[in-house]
């Protein structure tokens, strides 16, 4: 057995024990990636919840954010915590279960079961570490395609998902127009502007400068860079929230004491609060995704591929659209929405848009927003409607 | 002599030999702190351009803000480039050095010649690292005040500073309204928001992560914890642009070349800038002096010395304010400076108040920016005649 196995963290070995369904792709079903590389063998680890139905027509798939992964409607074997959006996707809800076939998998790269940098390399002992291809959103797409060949479904009734999520809704509309009955991108963009790249960076160059990230090799040394992850995800979760969020929760409020200790403890809320942030997910994801899956959004720009035209990117497609966005999203303005719904009305598809007024800021797709849950049931009735579907049983 | 000076960055030099004029309080002249502590001797290095009228009414005193210093106005001695502030101050400038006797020192806690955690501790040996008193911005404040009795100087004719040097200003005018005839605070709060904080503390955590902060005593065991430091850099100057500013300026543009690296190079612009900042910052500034200076800023509540009450502060102040706030500035927003304004007129002071319309974020009070220049000329001159100074030469 291969050394790096025992000092594996909590992520790598997920790698190994995704606690998911896998689909392994073998030497004849490479995953052809943007950069010129193949990706062979490799694993998708993913979860369904509900059943498809007789036609395969009832299928939903769930693209999930930078750090989420395919636990999105069941308790995560990591972390004990429920599924990253039960809010939207159980039995009633507004993707409901008992009426579709809900799809989630892990994205390339990931570190959740899913073929990524923490994965086995090419001489199945050691990790791939950083010669693990870079790869794009255009990448992960192609990946669930196989995915979604490989489980029999030919179109997909919807994609939706926010974020990075978003990113690659909007990428499965332009690669597989006729695959996409329906689509959800909420809270994304097109592109990722240079502010959002310069977070990244901050990310990026705060996990590569911990000594214990070791040129990426980390696990074979039997180190963690957790420090420079937690402050990567320190300096991301602020970017998540807003700054009327943050004074509503935190204000300046003190930690169970009057005045302030005059020292670096964390007198602040705020401050004990990002530090619990950074702590817990040290425990749950692995640095070198980190890296990647922030490059892949970085280098996300869906027109560059239709000679800067977005409209383009979107042709004759015939999927319904329906656009979300938070007004307090300062990561993903609602300019970056209105940008796509342009494209998309340029290109003649059926687009709704909708700008819910919180002040919960990026964050607002996972939480507790009624206005997002009853915007999306709508849609989806409707779609479905469209498409053919039954009903919504009665409660 | 001791170890440590052998092996001392430019910033702890500079400490030593401050390039600037030096006052040194000593024992008799002990500085009383905030926290309770009282630091003796102490140092305070400054600069100062023209000359002190023989009325002793024409000083002018800048503050500065949190990685600036008391080189406002010359070149600087460790970077070689302009003073920072050499756009407003100067012959001819709005604070014109023709006029007036300018002063700029270095902020308690700093690290360009005024005691801070890099100088010689008690044992006049050791520096004092993290066994540096916590200092407020009052503390810089009751410092600055030492230095203009020093001088000789009962009343100032303007206190002027932007950001960290706003809050300054603020203080000067509520510790010590009858010293302070006039006020330009710019770009600044009454207290520092939770997601500032915030922001602050993802900084402190990324230079306490670097292991060769060596839990603050780098300087005595021959290490810099340039990483950590660069990365808390990079975090904290996105949070001093705009999201227009970097657009305009960065854009998506790669580096010299066509097509990304897929790698983790710096492929667009905005990530070797980024990597720029952070690398020479940490050529002319102290990490621990960093972690001083921004807890200060996080501490400053200058209603809570007052029942909460920010009008209070100002009580029956007879100095006249310009206040100044620039559109884009996220950090310090306008609505920042009109709770200031608000508690100004609540107080029945006097007070002018613009909003730049500008992209440049944050950072715009540091830049060319015609519509501040002419506000700053416009106040400076009609407070100089309220205070019956002789008006500019003609040109």
């Amino acid at each position: 057995m291969a050394h790096w196995q025992a000092i594996a963290p909590a992520a790598a070995q997920e790698v190994e024990h995704p606690s998911s369904l896998v689909v392994e792709f073998g030497p004849d079903r490479p995953l052809a990636l943007d950069c010129g590389a193949s990706l062979s063998p490799f694993t998708i680890a993913y979860q369904t919840y509900g059943e498809l139905d007789a036609q395969r027509s009832n299928a939903v798939l769930i693209c999930h954010a930078l750090t989420g992964d395919q636990h999105v409607a069941n308790v995560h074997p990591v972390t004990g915590k429920p599924g990253w959006w039960e809010t939207m996707i159980g039995p009633g809800k507004p993707i409901d279960t008992d009426r579709f076939f809900v799809i989630c998998a892990n994205v390339v790269g990931g570190c959740m079961g899913t073929t990524g940098p923490a994965s086995r390399g090419p001489d199945q002992v050691k990790p791939w570490a950083l010669d693990f291809p870079v790869v794009t959103i255009r990448d992960m797409v192609r990946a669930q395609a196989m995915l979604i060949d490989h489980l029999g479904i030919d179109t997909l009734f919807c994609v939706a998902g926010g974020s990075m999520g978003g990113m690659q809704v909007l990428q499965w509309a332009a690669s597989y127009p006729e695959r996409v009955f329906s689509a959800m991108p909420i809270a994304t963009a097109a592109r990722h502007s240079a502010q959002n790249i310069a977070f990244h960076e901050v990310g990026r160059q705060a996990i590569m400068a911990d000594p214990d990230w070791k040129g990426g090799h980390y696990l074979l040394e039997g180190a963690r860079p957790e420090k420079g992850l937690a402050v990567a995800r320190m300096a991301a979760h602020i970017t998540y929230l807003s700054e009327p969020a943050l004074h509503r929760k935190f204000g300046r409020k003190l930690q169970e004491r009057d005045a302030p200790t005059f020292s670096f403890d964390a007198d602040f809320e705020i401050e004990s609060y990002l530090r619990y942030q950074g702590r817990s997910f040290v425990e749950r994801f692995d640095a070198n995704s980190y890296l990647y899956l922030t490059r892949a959004m970085d280098y996300f720009d869906l027109a560059a591929d239709y000679d800067g035209v977005l409209a383009r990117a979107f042709g004759k497609t015939r999927t319904r659209f329906c656009m979300v966005s938070f007004t307090s999203d300062w990561l993903f303005p609602t300019a970056d929405t209105r940008a796509i719904v342009h494209a998309l009305n340029a290109s003649g598809a059926s687009v709704s848009f909708v700008e819910i007024e919180t002040d919960k800021g990026h964050d607002a797709f996972l939480l507790d927003v009624p206005e997002l849950f009853a915007t999306s049931r709508g849609f989806i009735d409707s779609a479905a409607h469209a498409r053919g579907l039954p009903p919504a049983r009665e409660a």
